[in-house]
């Protein structure tokens, strides 16, 4: 068992600042996050754009900007969990919470502080009839990890955009056959890519369907045939396939975090802004995943919020403490 | 008369980076501001002093801060008005406002930002009976503007910090005679001037009563003299000088702002917090000079009310308008 001051989900711009405000109040933190790097979507996603709304910065890299907040939290020493998402949460003797992640690791403290910006991105689920039958290993891929194990398969993939492309044009070579169903006769992608798969359908080397879409999956214990719909004619018909694989993108979700009992607005957890607590004594959040009245996503509010729940927490763990504002200016971060 | 879409009354941090925020929103701006270089506190009272707590530089020296800020506001073209005090406030129309400076200036917008910082630094005044009778060019002096005035003249300082020794070692020369009082024994000064003070007392060049108090002043249409006080022995005096310099510090004050008719809670003016609205539509104040629950004054938290009050003016001076956010990562600044 980890046992720390507090815990803060999320990596991000938000969290990190959390540290060294936390810090100042000589409370120690210890960061989880899903990803396999601090920094957020900064790092996963557009490491190397520019920012320009960062107070103080003209212009900086999303990269550049985490590498700084990682050097200003230094001092405080934060402890990272990455690669974890966190999923379980219970409280103990009346004041302290655990948190446990999906690898089973288990983290004790006073307070919770979720960052989890815009949560975890989950893949986005089309209409189809006994979706969730085939799920888990049964048939229905989200999300491909080992795509060797598609060798030899009959393979279903719908959507048009990049990543249904390109998965198409990777997988057709290893398949028995592939299917391509698209809704419509424009693809979002590449045009590279678009080209290169009516070539293979052309070819008859792949099967593409436009203008249509997968309405059923039926099978035993695993998959056997999806029903596909004509969205011009309404006509119905069945292909055997064992595996199908919908990509229509990724939606950020609150994951696990959604059944914590927190209040929610859409997938944002209310929060006072005077101090970001949420519905939940112990628990707050900054960032892009809290919603108040006004709220603005942007990172700079995720950094005040920072501070502002900073100095709740505080408060909440010692609340017979007299707490004196010190400002860092005086002498510098080595007194806190 | 000059015209802007927002006055800016302050040229500091906060006010810096509201321009940047308002200029996104296509909000043009113009400052005031009664020192003679924008930055506020951080260019006129400590420049080189390292800051900790803005997010993102662990380290950065005030100045640099100010310098960036300026840079990051520059797409947006502020325009200036320094060295000059806000002082009137006209609301004509029924919606633009004319502020006016204590030089004249007037300038017509239809929003207003208060972004004073701690506002105006105002002398501390001792109790003394009668003391504004003599004020203005009457013999008493919180501020000493022409120190060749004081040449010939019969001078009392009152005091006990560095401001009243370094003009009691200044003025004694050019002084007809120059006493020192003082409430204590001891002084908050540069050992060296004290020593220096008390050297001159002994050679009987200046007098110095210690202890010792001013209580009232009178004269007829100038100072005559003032009413001196033994704090120990409770024992009264006169004595005759034609100048009185109270040096007791200075003091954040709202200044010409105060008769706003803005609701105040101390010195600094009550806002909304999601919006930084004050109680006067259209009229608006971030950073240190506002108040709400759980305010902390911090410079960053003077950056999130200004983009908080900046969509909240916006949609003051366009109700009709529907704004969707627009995000400086897409395209950068160039598309604002």
């Amino acid at each position: 068992m980890i046992t720390t001051d507090v815990i803060i989900v999320g990596a991000g711009p938000s969290g990190l600042f959390a540290v060294f405000q936390l810090g100042l109040l000589k409370l120690r933190c210890h960061l989880v996050d899903y990803l396999g790097q601090p920094g957020g979507q900064l790092s996963e996603i557009y490491p190397k754009k520019p920012i320009y709304d960062i107070p103080g910065y003209p212009s900086v890299s999303a990269q550049e900007l985490v590498d700084q907040l990682l050097e200003q939290a230094q001092p405080f020493k934060p402890a990272f969990t990455l690669g974890e998402r966190v999923e379980g949460l219970n409280k103990i003797g009346g004041r302290d919470f655990i948190v446990t992640t999906n690898l089973g690791t288990s983290i004790q403290a006073g307070a919770i502080v979720i960052a989890g910006g815009l949560g975890c991105f989950e893949p986005r689920k089309p209409a189809v009839l006994n979706l969730e039958q085939f799920e888990n290993g049964k048939g229905i891929h989200y999300v491909i990890t080992d795509p060797d194990a598609f060798t030899g398969k009959n393979i279903l993939i719908a959507g048009g955009g990049d990543s249904a492309l390109d998965w198409t044009l990777y997988l057709y070579k290893y398949a028995s056959h592939l299917t391509l169903v698209h809704r419509s006769e424009t693809f979002k992608a590449n045009p590279d890519s678009v080209s290169k798969v009516l070539q293979l359908a052309e070819e008859k080397k792949i099967t593409v369907l436009l203008h249509s879409q997968v309405i059923e999956a039926s099978g035993k214990n695993h998959l056997e045939q999806v029903r596909v719909e004509n969205i011009n004619t309404e006509d119905k018909f069945a292909i055997e396939v064992s595996e199908f694989i919908p990509l229509f993108g990724l939606s950020p979700k609150l994951g696990p975090l959604a059944h914590w009992n927190l209040n929610l607005h859409k997938n944002a957890i209310e929060v006072n802004p005077a101090n970001c607590a949420t519905s939940i004594p112990g628990i707050y959040a900054i960032g892009d995943i809290n919603n108040y009245e006004n709220k603005l996503k942007l990172i700079l509010c995720g950094f005040h919020e920072a501070a502002m729940m900073s100095h709740a927490v505080y408060k909440y763990l010692f609340p017979e403490n007299k707490y004196t504002m010190k400002y860092t200016t005086v002498n510098g971060i080595q007194s806190f």
